[in-house]
C-alpha cells in the first residue's frame, strides 16, 4: 500500500468518547466535509474512559475483519494536550492512526511496514484545541489519508512505536497468573491469557481464590447460572456464566480486579 | 423477489449484542469485506440479552418502513452453538435472516413465500466458533444474499418455522389478561394487547391491581406525572407517565413483571 | 441554497430517542425508503428526554463541522401532538428541521435566510400518529428536502422562530451567575458561560459555594482528582476533574443543579 485508492474508502472508529455527546458525530462531520466519499464504521465508542488496554483488545480482535485498505482510527488518549505523539502506521493490509501510547502495540513489529509521526500541520484543522485532537488532528488526517495523500506526507518516519511493558501472564511456582483485560456487555470476563498460553496438562481456572474448574468448549457446556472458562471467538480465555453475568456473580470491582490463576490439577506446588 | 438486485443493497441489524463491545463493528466489517456496496442500518443492538420477545417486537414494528428488497438480519440467539437452525425467510417485499427460535414468528404464514435452512457451509467463514455465529455465519450469509446469491443456494427449503405458543392475551371471567412485552427508553410499558384486541365497551386498564383509567389518545392527555394508556404509534396498547417514567412509577421488576388487565367498567364479572 | 443538489445528500440526526429502541432505525428506514441516496449521520440520540437546552448545545457545537448543504434534523419534542409548529430553516450553508420550541434558537436571526412552517401534508406519511412525528412528519420532510424539493414547498414562510427568553448569565453585585447546561460522558460540566463572557480581571470560578480557582488552559493543568475550569473545545467554560468525574465529585443532581458563579479575586463585593 502506498496510499489508499478505493472509491469508497473505509474508516473505522474506536474511541472512549461514548455516544451520548456529539464528539463522534463531529469527527464524522469533519471526515465527510473533507472526503464526501468516505464510509465510516464504528467499532466501539464505549471503551471505558482512558482504558488503553480495553481499546487495544477491541481493535486487536476486529481489525482483520475489515476490507483490505481500511483505515483504523483509534482514539483513547489520556495524554491529549501533552507531548505524546500521534502516529500513522502502515501494515501490508491496513492503516492505523492514533496516539502513540500503546493502543496500537498489539501489532507485532514484523507486521509493521512503516510508522510516521503525524506532525504536518497542513493536514490539521486551522485551530488546534488542547482537549479535542479527535476533531482537530485525527479526523482530518484520516480524511486526507482516505483521499490518497501518501502516509509519508503526514510527518517524519519513526523507528519504533511506544510498547508499554506488557505481559499476558507470569509463571511463578507452577502457576500462571494473568488478569482481566475486558468485560463485555454480557458480563463475560476476558482474561489476558490466549489459548496458546495454556498448559497441555489438565488445569483448573481460578478467579481470585475461586476454582471454576477446567476449560470447556463454550458457555453452553454448563448449567444455567454456573461459571465456565472457554476460549472465546477471538482466541482469549474468557470466563462467563451461562445465561448470567460473571461480572455480577464475582462482584467485579474495576479498581481492585481479581487475579486470574491457572494451576495444574495434579500439580506439585 | 428471486434475489436482491439493488445497486446499494440495504441490510438492517437487530441484535442483543449491545454497542459497547466490538461485535457489531465486526459484523459490519465482514459484510463490507464481502460486499463493499452494502449499506447497513442499525435497528437496535440493545435488545435485553436473550429476550426473543423484545427483539420480535422491535423488528415487527419497524421492518415495513425500509425499502423493498431490504435484508433484515436479526440475532438474538440464546441457543448459539446448539442444534437450533438458522433460517432465511422470503416475503414478497423483504428478506429475513436469523435463528429459528421464534424471533421471526411475527410474520404470518401467508406472508412468507419460502423459508430455507441456512446450512451451506460455502457461504460461512472458514472457521466457525461456538459462540459468535453472528460473525461466522449470519454476517457472510447476509452479505452473499445482498450480492445476488439466490436464497435457495443457502440450504434446503423448509416447510415451516418454529412458532412458540404465543398468545397476546387470555380472556377469563370477563377480563382480558395480557403482559408487558417491551419497555422503551422513556420507561413506557408496551403491552401485549393490540388496538384490535380491545373491547368495544368502556373499560379500564390495570397494572397489577392498580387502575389507571380508560383509554386515551396520547400521553399528553393527562397531567404531568400521571399514568395513561393509549395505542402507541405501532398499534400496541402502551402505558406511559406524562413527562415521567411508567417503569419507575410502577417499580417494574423484570423478573416479576406485573400482569396487565383490561376490565369493562360496568362489567358483570 | 434554493434546494439540496448533492449526489449523496447528508442528513444528521439529533434526538432524545435513545438508541435502545427502534425509533432511530425507523427514521432512517423512512428516509432511505424515499431517498436511497441519502447518507445519515448520528450527532446524538442520548439527549436527556425532553431537555431542549442540551439538544441545542449539542447541535450548536457541531453543525458547522458538516459539509455545506447538510440537512440537520433535530427532534427533542415534548410538545409532540400539541399545536407547536414544525419548522424548516435555511441558512447560507445549511438546512435545519425541527419543532419550533427553542431547539434551533442558537442560530442568530441574521444567519437565517428563510423559515417555513412545515405543514404541507403531501410530504407527510399518510397516517399521522399522535406520538411519533419523527417517523410520520420529520423523516419524510427531511427525505423530500434531500431529494431537491424546494423549502418553500413544505409550507408558508414565517417571520420569526420561537426564541425562549434565554440568558447565558446574569450580573449581580459584581458577580456573574450562570448555570450548567450539559454534562458529558466524562462527567465534565459545561456551563452557560462562553469564553467571551468572562471578565478581563483575575477571577475565581465557584460551583455553588465551592471555589475551584481561576481559569486554566486544559484539564491536564491540575493534578489527578482535582477540579479545574477551562474553555472547552467549543468555546464554553467547562468544569472537569483531571482523570475523574466532576459530576461525581460535586454530587450533581439534575433536579437541583448548582449555580455557577464567576467572581473577581480582589473584588469589592
Amino acid at each position: 500500500l502506498a496510499a489508499v485508492r478505493s472509491d469508497q474508502p473505509l474508516i473505522t472508529l474506536t474511541t472512549d468518547f461514548g455516544i451520548n455527546d456529539n464528539y463522534v458525530g463531529i469527527i464524522k462531520g469533519i471526515i465527510l466535509h473533507l472526503n464526501p466519499k468516505a464510509r465510516i464504521i464504528d467499532i466501539s465508542h464505549s471503551v471505558p474512559p482512558f482504558d488503553i488496554g480495553a481499546g487495544r483488545y477491541l481493535l486487536e480482535t476486529s481489525y482483520r475483519d475489515f476490507p483490505s485498505g481500511t483505515i483504523h482510527l483509534a482514539i483513547i488518549d489520556p495524554g491529549v494536550g501533552t507531548k505524546r505523539k500521534a502516529i500513522l502506521l502502515e501494515t501490508p493490509e491496513f492503516f492505523f492512526i492514533g496516539p502513540d501510547n500503546g493502543l496500537l502495540s498489539f501489532l507485532p513489529g514484523k507486521q509493521i511496514r512503516r510508522v510516521f509521526s503525524v506532525s504536518s500541520e497542513k493536514y490539521f484543522l486551522r485551530e488546534i484545541s488542547s482537549t479535542f485532537h479527535g476533531r482537530d488532528i485525527f479526523a482530518p488526517v484520516a480524511a486526507y489519508l482516505s483521499m490518497g495523500v501518501s502516509p509519508a506526507e503526514f510527518g517524519p518516519e519513526m523507528r519504533s512505536i511506544n510498547r508499554p511493558r506488557y505481559r499476558r501472564y507470569e509463571k511463578v511456582g507452577g502457576r500462571w497468573t494473568g488478569r482481566i483485560i475486558y468485560i463485555d456487555r454480557f458480563g463475560n470476563l476476558v482474561t489476558s491469557f490466549k489459548g496458546e498460553d495454556l498448559p497441555d496438562r489438565a488445569f483448573h481456572i481460578y478467579i481470585g481464590d475461586r476454582d471454576i474448574g477446567g476449560l470447556r468448549r463454550t458457555f453452553g457446556s454448563v448449567r444455567h447460572g454456573n461459571a465456565v472458562g472457554y476460549i472465546n471467538s477471538f482466541g482469549y480465555l474468557e470466563i462467563a456464566v451461562n445465561r448470567g453475568s460473571a461480572a455480577e456473580l464475582f462482584g467485579f470491582d474495576r479498581r481492585k480486579p481479581p487475579k486470574i490463576l491457572i494451576a495444574p490439577v495434579h500439580g506439585g506446588y
